[in-house]
Parts: C-alpha cells; sequence; structure tokens
C-alpha cells in the first residue's frame, strides 16, 4: 500500500469512528480519546490528519454535500423526488451522514457550521427546480427561493420526526407523503399522475 | 403573598432561568449552579421545587402545551393557520417555549422526551383538521394522519432553519410560504382566496 493510499485509508477511519460516536453521543459525548478507542489508531495518527476534534467534525460535517447529487431522470421533479429517496435511504444506513446531519441540527458547543450546510442542501435543490421551470414542469407564478427553502425546512423536520418515532425506518412513507402534498402546489397539474412518489 | 403563591413565584423563576440558560447553551452546557446563580434563589430552594436539572428540562418540555391552543375563526383552516403564526409569534418572544423546542430536538444526555412534545403537537393540529373536515374544507380523500405529522414534521425544520438564519425573524414569512405551497393539495379551491396566510 503506497503512503497516500494509507494516508486516506487512516482519515476515512478517523471519521467513521467519530460519526458514529457524534451519531450515538452527540458532539459532547464523545472525546478525542473515544474516537481514538473506537478508531484503533494512536494519538499520533489522529493528530496527524485533524488538529482538534472540532477539525473532525467540521470534515464530517463538509461530507454531507456528497450526497446531494440529483440522479438522472426525464423528469427534473423526478430527480429532485428521487434525490429526497437517495438522502432518505443514506441516512438509515450510513452513520457518516447521520452524524453530519446531527451535527448541524443541534447546537453544540464546537463552533457551529450554521446555514453552510443547509446552503449546500438549498443549492442542490434550486438547481433542479430551475430546470424543472425551464422544462415547463412548475406551476407558473411560483417562487423558486420560497420553495427551496421550504423544502430543505421541511425535510429537515421529517427526518429528525422520522428518526424519534422510528430511528428513521418510516422515512421513505414520510418522504411519500410530503411529495403528495406538496406537488400540486408546484407542478403543473398533467404531470402529477407521471411522478414516481415512492422509492426508486 | 400567601405561602402557596410564593411558592408559584419560586417555581416559575427556576423555569424561566433554566428556560434562558438551555436556550442559549444547550442542556449540557447550563448546570445546576448556573441555574440558581441566574434565578438569584438558593439551592434549598430550587431542590425544594424540583429533585435534578433533569426535572427541570422535563417541566419545560411540558409547558409547550399551553401554546398549542388554536385561536378561534370562522374557518377551522384559519384557526389551524393562526395557531402556527401564534406559536411562530411565541418562539420570537418566550425564551421558555424556545428552550422547551431545543430539548425536545436535541437529543442530550438527559432522557429524552422521546415522541411526547410531538404527539402533543399533533393532536392539536389534527384536531383542528377533523373540524376541517366536518365543515367541508378539507379536499376529499385528503388523508388526515399523513397530513397532521407532516404539518408538524415540517413546521419543526422550518423552525429550525429560521433560528439559523435569522434567530426566527424570518419565521412568520416561512409559516406563510409553507401554507401557500401545501394548501393548494389540502383545501378546496374555493377557500384558497378566503384563507389570510399572513400574521393574524
Amino acid at each position: 500500500m503506497v503512503r497516500q493510499e494509507r494516508a486516506i485509508r487512516t482519515r476515512r477511519a478517523i471519521l467513521e469512528a467519530a460519526a458514529s460516536l457524534f451519531d450515538e453521543h452527540g458532539y459532547e459525548g464523545a472525546s478525542t480519546t473515544d474516537i481514538i478507542m473506537r478508531s484503533g489508531l494512536t494519538r499520533g495518527a489522529l493528530y496527524h490528519h485533524f488538529p482538534s476534534k472540532e477539525s473532525i467534525a467540521v470534515a464530517l460535517v463538509d461530507s454531507q454535500s456528497e450526497a446531494l447529487e440529483a440522479p438522472e431522470r426525464n423528469l427534473r421533479l423526478q430527480s429532485l423526488i428521487d434525490l429526497t429517496f437517495q438522502y432518505a435511504r443514506r441516512l438509515q444506513t450510513d452513520p457518516v451522514l447521520r452524524a453530519s446531519v446531527r451535527l448541524t441540527v443541534e447546537q453544540a458547543s464546537f463552533h457551529s457550521p450554521g446555514s453552510r450546510p443547509y446552503k449546500a442542501a438549498e443549492d442542490a435543490v434550486s438547481r433542479q427546480l430551475h430546470l424543472a421551470g425551464q422544462k415547463g414542469e412548475l406551476l407558473p407564478g411560483v417562487d423558486i427561493d420560497e420553495i427551496t427553502q421550504f423544502i430543505v425546512g421541511a425535510f429537515t423536520g421529517v427526518q429528525l420526526v422520522s428518526h424519534v418515532y422510528s430511528e428513521r425506518r418510516d422515512l421513505p412513507e414520510r418522504v411519500s407523503a410530503m411529495w403528495r402534498l406538496i406537488l400540486p402546489g408546484l407542478a403543473v397539474p398533467g404531470l402529477l399522475l407521471r411522478l414516481r412518489l415512492s422509492p426508486p
């Protein structure tokens, strides 16, 4: 294994160990020593990659953006809908993404990421909505910025409540319900029957 | 001042001191000593009313339900809409409610309130939606339980994002946007022009 590959693997091992701890116990509830123990690495290896616990949290928060790539579909609204199902699925299966969302939502003592992760999500949603508008999929007069902000806010809350009620097991059905309710105020009527509101 | 009145005032002083501290620093970031210092009371007075910091947090979470009384309006959907504006306004002005919501949303080390506060909000929303249905205000075939869960989830996220972006200053406009987007999938069309989607 060349040195660079090893460095990438070590970095990933630290992020995964920290993510599972932050996901379970929150930022305050996990110490650097806990992260070292769980990763099986030495203190030196950890500090070589990250100067502090906070820098690990920042790296985790920034890793969210990977999950925001919209899949290609014929209808742009379907791309947007499937982006939310894909994100929901990753929340169910990926502790790194779960930790990232928890660090975003909770106002911990570490320097809060503030609106940065929400802005990244808004960019992803807004891009699909603008493309949908260009293809005539949206009702005339809709305000894309307003809708973007609402979708990001609503999804944030829906996944939070789903986490509390069912550890996110019911998240796909909740995402379906979200789209059933907001598409009539968003999409041209002829499109409503052509959109799939269940996971791909 | 009779003894009972004094007891009520002392209890309220403890809750308000704890609320402002939890609102600013979260559950972990505020100690019993901090609460005593801010309330100006003695340790004895505090422990007379609350055996632990956790019991104060539980009392704060339960106080949320007061903010869930829907105002009387001719249209039941207007009652529901105004309930959300009223709740938004209280989030802007009342640190006790803010602390209660933060304690609900964050998975702190205290015994989490779990779904209890969400259930209380769902009961309030569901009651208005059932009355609206009886008065013919809802589209045929809508699923009231599904809509209730979505409204509570969406509002939770919308207030969270508004907190991050503007300390909740833009929350009323975000609540207006929420209703603009979901009412077409919820209310009979003839009603849409008769509902006020701004704070009363």
